[in-house]
């Protein structure tokens, strides 16, 4: 554990007591801490998990989606999985609930938190909104949001409500159902109307709107909606950087801009890439896609630079509570970049390292500490989950950030 | 009157009867209806009212202003009144409410409707806010808007609220109280709370949010203040084109982006010089100040044409309720420009002739009709204030949308 003041938000300590079975204190004893989780959320996107899950491929693929799985799992403990309507429910009436279940329980099942995204956005939406009139559309969209939080509730309690809203009501790029509802609501309106639906379906669960465009207009988004009562948990902000590294200007002036709110914020949608860069004057990403975009070891070393001073500039700032990768390998990338941590053959990339080095040594806490004559042991390290050795007996607690003395029975 | 269907918004009919004193109709009469004033708010910066009214200029000055509001008054029927809080309050404690409350009764006597500009403002507000804390900057604010809107009431019922909220808390330029305590508030916040006061001291008065910034910045702000509950009256839109004309497109859609929120909207500030444009790479418009900016014949043929050209396009859209051009005149015009309607001189510009051919000529109305057996006649004009002559008779009407059938005593 390397600690310093700059971290001292991500750091707890507590004070235990450690009895045995029939209450007597543990005196004089060694004691081992081993932290096992994060309460810092370290994500990827997760969307193999549907086919690894349900087992949904050729035999050979899903051996390679499992190791593939498993470098995931050395790293992170946090995954998103895809709801985009046009694929979650491409006939009306026929959502993949099951499938989904079952990422959402496979993920779980290996401590993995699980954030669904989105329930409401204008791309990939589901077509054939198009029949319908937009009072129909409206109806329609509260029915999915109340069936999709209210199946998944346990396994997902954190959502990307609604997705870039700023550009919703003037996206022209093709007519869709929720442009068009987003017309008659307008922005704020939307913002509203989906986040009572989905907080009426699951009171506890963390809701974020999320957004790509980081300028004055989604500033003045939020704050609209925080004036006109909408409850946000946390603020998503994108940073698909296939036009190269904000930098840590950049990225300090949008923490600081985004920071005025108070609320938690997540990095929800990061790309970095290991190749060359997407040209500048490309405005909206979609339209540069490439047969062969290749991952170099040149613009490996620079992808893992880049990784690891904007991991530390996001976990040092007490306000960030979530960083998603988007694209956890290169295989199955969007747009086809060289965005992963692992290349398309699973062979871990130097940022994979990078970042396993930091969230696996640097901010993870292992340390040793002797009980005193009444088993008493004072211990600090960043927050998460914990095991605690002491001879041949095992517990297990949680280091949150509130101090407290609390008797540990082995 | 020159009536075309584009302007049946601005038009009424009026079914009335005319009877003598002793109840018995005029029958077979000839009746002439003369347009004095217009519903629609043709108004300009009437500053010079303050220096007029209190006559507290040297005589020859004073005959020169008196002159220049002559040709005010020919054609406009609204009025702008300076309450920039650093010059209407330098000494704190030590407002110039005398001097304000003698300009608006004057125009006020001449028919001119006077709206207040601003009530909060980052700039050219009081400098000796900054010797305050932020809480006792809100409270001064507060108590600021609560005397002027209640000293005024009556004479003033119409208020650009606040000014320029979108680069209030990130204005840059220097320290000001005003700045500060937006940056503690947020934006909506601001609007909020200062729409919130100054509804309270005068209820029934129109409130405005005004703005340079016409992109989608101002169109989320707005969004969100609504959706926040605040009660904007109308949408204040500055279109100051010293860098050249916006032309038919922009101006269209502005227009088009704007109405999406079903409120009123009031050009405030407009200006179309008769000068050289200003170069297009200023960024603030503060920045260009010349000694001296001709108006020259060519360029005030264009301005005219300009000025034929939005007048009409806003004249036509169903939202616009009022256009502001900045600076009647100018002598003492903003940035020196020549943006007036009039030479610093008081000579009368082609602009001034376009303009009061089209506000007292083609959208005036005056026409002649015959009662009809039971004394009834039936008319057809532009919204606003009639003179009906009949013989040796007058009387006086309003024309509002709401037909209705009414019985006038001659």
């Amino acid at each position: 554990m390397k600690q310093t003041n700059e971290l001292n938000h991500r750091i707890g300590s507590k004070k235990m007591k450690l009895v045995d079975a029939s209450g007597h204190p543990l005196a004089g004893k060694e004691v081992t801490f081993n932290q096992t989780n994060h309460q810092f959320l370290f994500g990827c996107g997760a969307f193999d998990a549907v086919e690894v899950a349900n087992k949904s491929v050729p035999a050979d693929r899903l051996v390679f989606l499992e190791e593939k799985m498993d470098r995931f799992l050395e790293v992170f403990n946090f995954g998103t999985l895809p709801f985009y309507w046009g694929r979650f429910e491409p006939e009306k009436g026929k959502p993949q609930t099951k499938e989904l279940k079952a990422a959402a329980q496979w993920l779980k099942d290996r401590n993995i938190a699980v954030k669904g995204h989105p329930l409401c956005w204008h791309t990939v939406t589901a077509p054939w909104l198009l029949d319908m009139s937009n009072e129909e559309i409206l109806k329609t969209q509260f029915a999915r949001i109340e069936r999709e939080v209210s199946d998944f509730k346990g396994l997902i309690d954190m959502w990307d409500v609604i997705n870039e809203v700023v550009i919703m009501p003037i996206f022209d790029k093709y007519d869709n159902g929720i442009t068009r509802i987003s017309k008659d609501l307008g922005r704020v309106g939307m913002v509203k109307e989906m986040f009572a639906k989905t907080r009426e379906a699951n009171p506890g669960a963390t809701l974020l709107l999320n957004d790509f465009n980081t300028s004055i207009n989604y500033e003045i988004l939020i704050d609209g909606c925080l004036n006109a009562g909408v409850s946000i948990d946390a603020i998503g902000i994108q940073s698909h950087q296939h036009q190269g590294y904000w930098g840590r200007e950049k990225l300090e002036e949008v923490l600081e801009r985004f920071s005025q709110f108070g609320l938690p914020i997540h990095f929800t949608e990061n790309t970095l890439t290991s190749g060359h860069l997407m040209p500048a004057d490309i405005e909206d990403l979609n339209d540069y896609q490439l047969a062969e975009w290749p991952s170099t070891p040149e613009f490996e070393e620079r992808q893992a630079k880049e990784v690891e001073e904007m991991y530390s500039i996001l976990f040092k700032h007490p306000l960030v509570e979530a960083i998603t990768s988007w694209s956890f390998s290169d295989d199955g990338a969007w747009l086809g970049a060289p965005a992963g941590f692992i290349r398309a053959d699973n062979s871990p990339k130097p940022a994979y390292e990078t970042l396993k080095k930091l969230i696996k040594g640097d901010w993870n806490t292992n340390v040793s500490a002797k009980t005193d004559d009444n088993g008493m042991v004072t211990f600090e390290g960043f927050l998460g989950e914990y095991d605690l050795v002491c001879e041949d007996k095992k517990g297990s607690f949680k280091l949150e950030k509130e101090a407290e003395t609390v008797q540990l029975v082995l």
